[in-house]
């Protein structure tokens, strides 16, 4: 009993992630899902996107979370439009709950909508939003093996960003390792390793983003 | 029609787990139930407690993974009688998963069970699997935000261990924030801050420990 109605769920997921595809082709807008356990640092590294590249394309965020608006007030903060999506109970955000956050959105003019998903390394991978292109990122604290325990998210997902470089130092973490894992399960999966924090190697993330808008706009 | 099926589901794991809970209370094990974000240091905890503490009592692991017998393999090089259980998609375990396992374990003269959740700071929380008490990790790079955006699982443990306190010198992580965060959404938490890495502190751990398995004994 308990599959059919799972397959039921996502039946239904599918069907609205398609609607809000339609919508986002439409715009013309890049719609980017991102996704982590929790502190991995996907809102750090929005903030610095959305700042140094705020004067070179219009960005908008949905934040997921299971409580509060704390990550959300953030995205705030750099002056760009944010809507929040509270979960409660739910492990991952869905297609239904992008559609009503979009009520709250205006898609005119947007180059680049971010979806924040809630922090988890397990659920989110089974629900499309919508979205052109997931990205996974993965932090240096949770270790190298992550990508083969996990597998789900780096399958589905077209880009694996590392972050927290800055704490290589401290800690036993082999790039090479987790490369090689995460590629091992999904062998197109693209690789950018950054630090949020100091900055380290974000020009690479933002031309991999500049590439995926022009590639989108010609779409 | 969703959420009637997800209370089967619920009351499904609560019988089973009264099931698991009469055989641990007879056999009169300590049951504690490790949870937290992946790489929060569960097994590191674990390889450490298993050696420090080997001679003093005999413990037993079941631990539950997504993919791969990784983690089991660590806790298989201490000694000490380990049963893997992988969830495929399942973002948690659950008290019939455990129930399996029990099959592949002898619990006669065995003091401390220790169960190893699947890497994730929220389904876990909702699935009861019959053991005594419930313990969150928490570890510093992860950020002392998260227990207020992630309450269910802090709410419904009795005690939360803040690891890697030897990376403390490199981030903006506050105990206190933290403390205070979990203790917001559950008063009754005790917290106790280790590094699994260095060894700092565990000894408070170690006490918290043998005082829970001498009430266990007196039930």
């Amino acid at each position: 009993m308990k599959i059919p109605v799972v397959r039921k769920v996502l039946e239904v997921n599918e069907t609205m992630a398609e609607q809000n595809k339609k919508l986002f082709d439409r715009h013309r807008v890049l719609v980017l899902n991102l996704m982590s356990s929790p502190g991995a640092g996907k809102t750090a590294l929005l903030e610095r996107t959305l700042s140094d590249l705020g004067t070179e394309m219009n960005m908008a965020v949905i934040e997921g979370d299971v409580q509060t608006t704390n990550d959300a007030q953030r995205i705030a903060a750099t002056g760009v439009p944010v809507v929040q999506i509270n979960t409660d109970q739910a492990c991952h955000l869905d297609s239904s709950m992008v559609q009503e956050a979009l009520g709250q959105l205006d898609l005119e003019g947007l180059d680049v909508l971010f979806i924040e998903n809630v922090g988890n390394l397990v659920c989110p991978a089974a629900f499309d939003l919508g979205e052109d292109l997931k990205i996974t990122l993965l932090s240096v604290p949770e270790g190298d093996d992550k990508p083969l325990k996990y597998p789900s998210m780096f399958v589905r997902s077209q880009l694996m960003i590392l972050n927290k470089l800055d704490l290589l130092p401290y800690l036993e973490f082999s790039l090479v390792q987790a490369t090689q894992g995460a590629q091992t399960v999904n062998p197109d999966l693209e690789v950018i390793s950054v630090s949020a924090r100091t900055g380290e190697n974000l020009e690479a993330w933002y031309e991999w983003l500049r590439s995926r808008l022009k590639t989108k706009r010609k779409a």
